[in-house]
Order: C-alpha cells, then structure tokens, then sequence
C-alpha cells in the first residue's frame, strides 16, 4: 500500500468513485501534468452531507466537516486522473473555497481548512497549497461548501 | 471554412469582436500556450442583454441566455489570442461561473449550463471542460452571471 | 535598486514581510514558473485596514485603496518566490478580486481596480493581466475585499 493510501486507512477514509458532474462538463481535466479539479461538492453516496447557510444554521464544525468531504472528493477525482495512484501527485496547488454565508460571517477560513488541514495530513508536504476562501450568497443544491482545486501529477 | 467555424455558422452565431475591459486590465493573457481569459459578462454590442438576481426575477432560462453569451464573448478573447483561427484550441481547461442570486436559489449548474454545453457543442470533445459554479451576491454593472475561463492552444 | 523597486520607491511603497496565512495553508506555491498566490486580505502590520460591505458603508474609494493593500501582499508573496529580486517577474497573469458587497451594489470594476492599477503602475507592461471581479456575500474576519493572483517568473 502507497504512503497515501495507508494514510487515508489509518483515517478510516475510503476514496469514493468520483460523482459525475452536475451538467454538461468533467469532474477534471488533465493537461500538461496540471489537474484542474471542478468545484466539488459534500456528496456522499450522491446525497449531500451538509445543507444550508454558514450564519443562518449551519455551525463552523459542520461546516469545516462538509468541506472535508469536498476534499475527499477532489482527491477522488485526482485518483482518476493519476490512473488509480495517488502516489503520482507532486502537489495540491491551489484550493479555492466557497462557503455559503450570510453577510455578518468571517469564520471562513475555519470552514475551508476542514478541506486544508484534510490535504495536509494526507499529502504532507505535497499537501501545502496556496487557497482562496471566500463567502458566496448561495451554491448549487443548497449546498454550505464548494471546493475547487488545482493538482500537479507525474 | 474550420470546423469550429462551420458549427458557429451552423448555430447562427458570429464571435463579435471582444468586448474592451472596464478598467485597469486585458481581456486575456496568452503564458506558454495557456490563454487565461478575464470574466466575461453577457454584453452584447455594448450593452448587457440581462441584469438582476437569479432569485429575485430573473429566471433560470433567461440567466442560462446570459451564460451562453458569456460564452460567446470568451470565445470572442481566445479567437484573438489564437490569432483568428480557433482550430488552435486544444481544449477549454476550465469554467468559472458566478451567478448573481438570492441566498434561497440553487440552480446554479443549470444556468452554467448555458455556457458549458454551447462549448461542448461548438467544441466538441476539446470542449470538455471542468467548472465551478456559484452564487454571488452581486456582479459588476448588475449582470446576472459572469464566467471566466482557461484555455490551451497549439 | 531595479525597476520595479524604483518604481516602488517612487510610489513611496515598501514591500512588507508577507503575512501568515490565517490556516492550514501557505502563502503561494511555485510550481514550474507559475506562482498562485492564495487569496490576500488588506493586513496593514497584521490588522485589517478595511472591514465592512460595500454598499452598506463601505465607499468605493475605501474599497479600491484596500484592494491596492491586497496587492501590495500579493508583491510580497511574490518576492519571497522569487528569492527577493522582482525582477524576475515575467507577467502578471491574472488577479480574482472578490469584494463583499450587497446584492446592490455593481461598482466592483472600480474597486478591484485599486489592485490592477498598481500593478500597472509598478510593473508596467507585465502588470497587464486577466481579471475577474465579483461581489461576494461576506468575507474572512469581515474584510472588504480579497486578492488572489497567478505570476510567471523566471
């Protein structure tokens, strides 16, 4: 077992098969070694894990969680685009976040490192990426977080 | 007359000449063979062809009308980059699209949807792309949706 | 003293230390000659110059000066990949301003201006870059406006 792999099974976390796209686009597109992952959302098993917005309902922890799941996922499509493994990622360069949000939120940041810390313990130093985090008025489902991603593989 | 051409030709559509910035940047970059190209909005000749929330009067089908001119307009930006001859295109790598809503909408893919399957049609498999698709709390001049994208050409 | 730092000088701008991100992320990541630098906040010596919505108290000359601050962290960043010498910068390619607005506000051009006119004005011809400029619901710690960007170096 790759040293990724055995991180995610000391978690507990099994990588899902990736959830076909919403519309009429791919879960990710490979050019040039840079994978360029869609905007993922808290799917599991084709149902959303957290709802709502961040302000009006939703807590930090819940949502830090469902932007965890989002993670899974991109790592999901990653695994795709490496060919099954994940020891061909040389970096997680960018993560962008979206958490739904009403206007007086700014816990931001704790929400999306639900996804960052997620990809630092995983990937260690392959994890360490640069990030935007920003709070949108609505996303997709009725979905609390959206994550977006930018890989480099071998 | 190239294939992306003739499919235009076939759909009625003639790529306008890009739309000049609102302010102090370019309409793409061209980077070893990579065109980011700068957030579009539906403006046609000048003006836009939809204002407002999706949410509150603007309805999915009129903002997806909207996407599929921002659409047109990115084109417009990498016919340029591509200088005239959009058989250069390697791929459409990525869409990102910003729907001005109500915190209540959530049928964001199905407006994006207005730009991501005019690529695939117009593109064909190079139109392949991933995507995020949010909800925004405002767009600049009150336009209902904005997209921007990345491309490769040869 | 190069160009770009005369330029600096001139303007009567020193370059900071670039601040800590705000989580379990890094400042920028350089990656084959492309450094994406998260998303920056307007932190003056580690507080925020800004905070607030536009269109809710927030005027736009308030909003375009803190975006100028945005960019002036991301020159920071930027230094440090670049080992201190900016010049060896090659472009700036793109800049995504996000500016926490109310869903009436549409002036979100002239404020994420603040940041592509300096960019201009210190980088002359490689500050031209691609830009997308949205009004987002709320953002970290109650800032006004967020910056992340895309550079080539050498």
């Amino acid at each position: 077992m790759s040293t990724i792999e055995s991180r995610l099974a000391d978690m507990g976390i099994t990588i899902p098969e990736p959830s076909a796209p919403l519309a009429a686009y791919v879960g990710h597109v490979v050019h040039n070694g840079i994978v360029t992952v869609s905007g993922q959302l808290p799917l599991v098993g084709g149902a959303l894990s957290q709802t709502g917005l961040c302000g009006a309902g939703v807590s930090v922890e819940e949502a830090a969680a469902a932007a965890q799941i989002c993670a899974i996922n991109i790592l999901a499509q990653v695994k795709v685009a490496c060919g099954g493994d994940l020891e061909r990622i040389e970096r997680c360069i960018r993560l962008g976040g979206f958490v739904a949000s009403t206007p007086d939120f700014t816990d931001h940041p704790k929400v999306i490192n639900g996804a960052s810390e997620f990809m630092g313990a995983v990937l260690g130093e392959k994890g360490a990426h640069a990030r935007a985090a920003v709070g949108v008025a609505a996303l997709p489902l009725n979905a609390s977080v959206e994550v977006e991603a930018t890989f480099a593989i071998s």
